[in-house]
């Protein structure tokens, strides 16, 4: 094959600049040569942490890359080397057998006019796979994959400083997803009054000693899904949007894909700790499933679900030993059914584990504390915070009791208890081995996505309130001195505020740019009617939440990125939007969503209902041991490395405790 | 006049209602009820820090508070007393001879059916001030207007603890105009390169160690502009939207309300240091000028400068000697006619007092570094960073020269050429008394307003430039370890960067909708094409720039407050987009912006041919002494006390070295 595969180094250069100006659409976002190495080029390494390797040589059948008659090259050989040491074979260095060969091919669209034209460019793969080996050395490793006789595609690894002393007992993760500081700071202007300037009450966030800020985009695209996000504050590696867990292949297997080993697994094997994840959102949705999930694909809820109980169950893999808290909704995993996996009972499969059970408020603060606990609330995400605590008539109509019947669920807790919650047992269960827990407020995400900017806003501050809350609760429990706090975001939404809106100005006006003059800029934004009482009013929620939802003067805010809406800026009292509607695939104005409002057509291509995520870095809230370690601007996977050495997870032996 | 003027409880309440539910439009912003206090209730103050007191008495003719027949109490007293020892009147507390009394009458607008209407609300006020006081006992200070038999209002104030060390010995703070976080993580996209998601390159904001957040609202609006943001930086005083230097009153005169000391007359008064600003505006613009400025308007151009020259002459106040450095454009309110003081020639007002005059990039450089130095460089704002180094031929066509020819100005200096010949002024000129530099990227504003991303972000990357090169050129200077450098915004705009769009599909797509399916979002977003090397395309401008400003793939973004525009995320070429012109006073796409791009209708009044700025808190990037005290979250106010204390200006007397 020698003559077949010489490349002129123009030959070369031509197949690296078509692969890079077709890059928003790619082969392999991580592959622009046609060898793959995964976890590719750049990629940076705890020590001890276990992760696989997959080799794959593409051969392109037709488009722009058509190479070797659509032949790819099953010769190919990889070499390993640390600093400058001999190459070893990847079988030799690691001490493994001689992977076997595997072979497919996908397809995939090279831009635009391709896919319009439903012309897809075809490759064929060959590929090997080294499965759970682990680097135990700081420092730098070089990997080379020779292919078609003289083609190289080279990978350089770091491997990062050992940290094997446990400098944090317990740590406590909030993600706000899409949470972002424009959204902190509106939060902020509702909930808290100001006098001549001067707030006389703050955020929690406010209070943190430290802030950094941390880059979300993705491995292969600068616009990140909350599932690659969530594995990359989780696992220190960068994904591809839609995986957790795992470097996305280009196999049709959502589940042989290369793994890395997440922060619960590590805890688990290393030291033994308790662990626990708390969401507004269902289960399996990506930001809670990402701490236990090795998928290509986060809509494989029903499997991923019991991946959390059981781990891994295809491969050898370390077993994290399922949460001992985990708490959030989405029942229809867990109901026997189509949604769950195999159509098992997974609150019977939890009980067998010895978990106590609680689909209500109620019994979820009376469950025993030294029990591993569930608590599924209802059906999909959970009611948000507006709607649980102003507008509870909203409820009424859901048929989401998590028991499946079609009732609606009405004894919801809200993130705070379930946070409060969390920490007893995971306090109580963790003992001298500490905890880890995740806690997401998820639908400050779910509610910008439909522009439901007071919804969105409501669970930040829920998510502010349960931060101030925790913290007082460790300092009770006597233990705030030894927890790490990180309050971060998975990503952001293009969201600020530019001015105020005049609700009964808007209304009275007819026609849609009549109504634009309601908002009022710079000096006639004005001062936040949230924060002034209304007489009569109250909703009794606090100091940390507005005293009115509902003023004639609103925030005027909005995002950079929308499907077709309608704007009137006022409170959607009858529940979250939906700003658009789907007719024959295409989106437009929803007539139902702000009937006074005015028409702000979209940016976004038509087949969006929604607005989308945005590119900005997210602040990283930081208090308790290591804080020091969190100012600054840093990558998303850095929160894992610091966190992780804050832990101690940086271990130069395959150091196993006793899981359970 | 006592049984006129004794108000019940539910009177008074239903006064302050009224001023509440009217607050987007208010009678006077830092005044709800009828008593006036300026400086008012909770404002802080640095120890000996200069300022004016003016109290005023409301009577509204008309309207939802009219009181009294519009008869304003003249008879009003006030006292002042510290932490709670006796009270005395502000005259005798301050050693002041009793004010003369003033009266005046101004009318405002109840809400937008009242402007729209055009009826306004009239008052007639009486006033007293009590001029250049200072405070130099830290504590806590209670102010009591006594007036209409009866009413009181009370007004709390902060004296902030001593510090009159000095730390640093010099401080450079840098001002983004408009820059948020979410402008610098896209302006990291363009400029540098990412492998397989791990950055190989950084900005310099990224590397450094400290970072925090500041609220950037006024004292009586959420949305501030750039000129009490930028007092509020330089004074420790928040105030109202076109203001600076001064708590607004309700009075005409532009150049009557009370004033606060500034930091560059802080530190002439205290230490005798130099100081300088450089801007890439017109140096009359809010963020240079406010430096110096004491009005209620920014607009008042030529008088400004004439205050930055020859500091106040109205009234008896810190000398601040004139800067040592003053570069930037803005030739109007230099050259002899209109827009000047009085007509007079600015540049020989200035060399009158010794100053270097440069008016291009080659005087600037061959300049003293001993001479006080002023560099005009053209009118109005200078080219932005993307003309000037990609684009110069759209610099032919201008007629911006200095000297008042209708000739173009081209030898034009940059952000980073200002700022290092300034510190090379400062250093020599300050000596052992050390300097002050306020350099301000101030098009990061200028453009976003008229929604040109791109050179928005190329100043922004100008900035960053400088900002790298600042420190390189401490370091050769051997001042780096006595320098804090600051660099944050004064406010923000709603951006962020959403997706990619390909230029090729939006162009040959024929309707507004078809064309959105040109952006791609999450995995569609791919990788920036900005790093990507075109064969045969160099800019020269080095590895802080992109190398390809103009690929097929660029960023989809844009900000949620817009005027009627149209799209296509391309580069304009030919120079700033204008995206909206008037047609008899309301706004509309404007037809030779973006031809082939979508139309977006606004979100805002039709009156706005321009996006507007937002709430968002900015970062706050520190290094060098004191940097530790700028992590967390605080006000843009703290950010003056912050370098105040770090320069030892919170002092316990009238602290004052000879001015020249």
């Amino acid at each position: 094959m020698a003559a077949k595969f010489a490349l002129t180094a123009a030959a070369a250069l031509a197949v690296s600049l078509s692969a890079v100006s077709a890059q928003t659409f790619q082969r392999l976002g991580t592959c622009p040569t046609l060898g793959c190495i995964l976890p590719p080029d750049q990629q940076d390494f705890l020590p001890g942490q276990q992760f696989d390797i997959r080799f794959e040589v593409h051969a392109p059948v037709n488009g722009s890359e058509a190479f070797n008659g659509g032949v790819p090259d099953d010769k190919f050989t990889v070499t390993i080397e640390k600093d400058g040491a001999a190459a070893k074979s990847v079988a030799d260095f690691f001490n493994k057998k001689e992977a076997d060969l595997e072979t497919w091919k996908f397809s995939w669209f090279e831009d635009l006019f391709a896919q319009e034209a439903k012309s897809p460019s075809v490759v064929n793969v060959a590929s090997k796979v080294y499965r759970r080996v682990a680097l135990y050395e700081p420092g730098e490793y070089t990997i080379t994959l020779n292919y078609y006789d003289g083609k190289k595609t080279v990978a350089h690894w770091t491997v990062r400083p050992l940290a094997t002393k446990k400098r944090a007992k317990n740590v406590i993760f909030f993600i706000g997803d899409g949470m972002t500081s424009n959204m902190i700071t509106a939060a902020r202007l509702l909930a808290h009054k100001s006098v001549n300037g001067k707030y006389q009450s703050l955020l929690a966030l406010d209070k943190f000693p430290v802030l950094g800020h941390q880059m979300t985009h993705s491995i292969d695209s600068f616009i990140t899904d909350s599932a690659n996000s969530a594995s990359a504050l989780y696992s220190g590696h960068k994904s591809t949007v839609n995986a957790m867990g795992v470097y996305a292949d280009s196999s049709p297997d959502l589940f042989d894909d290369p793994k890395v080993e997440t922060i619960v697994e590590l805890l688990k094997r290393i030291w033994g700790s308790a662990w626990g994840a708390v969401s507004t959102a269902f289960l399996a949705d990506a930001t809670p499933i990402a701490l236990t999930s090795h998928t290509r694909s986060r809509y494989a809820y029903g499997p991923l679900i019991d991946q959390a109980l059981h781990g891994l169950t295809n491969y050898s893999w370390t077993n994290h030993g399922g949460p001992d808290v985990f708490f959030g909704g989405g029942a229809e995993q867990f109901l026997p059914g189509s949604d769950s996996y195999l159509g098992k009972d997974y609150y019977a499969e939890f009980a067998k584990k010895n978990y106590s059970v609680s689909l209500n408020k109620t019994s979820l603060l009376q469950a025993s504390n030294d029990s591993r606990a569930l608590g599924i609330f209802c059906k999909s995400n959970l009611p948000v915070w507006l709607d649980r605590n102003v507008f509870p008539e909203n409820l009424d109509s859901l048929t989401n009791d998590p028991a499946g019947n079609k009732a609606s669920a009405t004894d919801l807790p809200g993130l705070k208890e379930m946070t409060l919650k969390a920490i007893d047992v995971l306090h109580t269960r963790g003992g001298s081995k500490g905890f880890f827990l995740m806690s997401e407020a998820a639908s400050i995400d779910k509610q910008m996505h439909v522009l439901d900017y007071d919804r969105a806003l409501g669970d930040l501050l829920e998510l502010d309130d349960t931060v101030g809350a925790t913290i007082q609760h460790l300092s009770d429990l006597g233990i705030l001195d030894e927890t790490l706090i990180v309050v971060s975001a998975d990503h952001g939404h293009g969201f600020d505020v530019f001015g105020s809106a005049d609700t009964k100005y808007l209304a009275a006006k007819k026609t849609d740019r009549e109504k634009r003059g309601a908002v009022g800029v710079y000096q006639n934004s004005g001062l936040s009617q949230y924060t002034v009482e209304q007489p009569g009013v109250s909703y009794n929620t606090g100091p940390n939440f507005p005293v009115n939802w509902d003023p004639r003067y609103v925030i005027a805010s909005g995002l950079g990125a929308n499907p077709d809406h309608r704007e009137s800026y006022g409170l959607n009292k009858e529940g979250s939007r939906l700003p658009a509607t789907s007719v024959g695939g295409a989106n437009f104005v929803n007539p139902a969503d702000n009937p006074d409002g005015f028409i702000v057509n979209g940016t976004l291509p038509t087949s969006e209902a929604q607005g989308v995520h945005s590119l900005t870095d997210v602040p990283v809230y930081a208090l308790g041991p290591c804080q020091e370690v969190f100012g600054g601007t840093y990558s998303n996977i850095d929160v894992f490395y610091k966190i992780a050495d804050c832990l101690g997870l940086a271990q130069p032996t395959n150091r196993t405790t006793c899981a359970r």
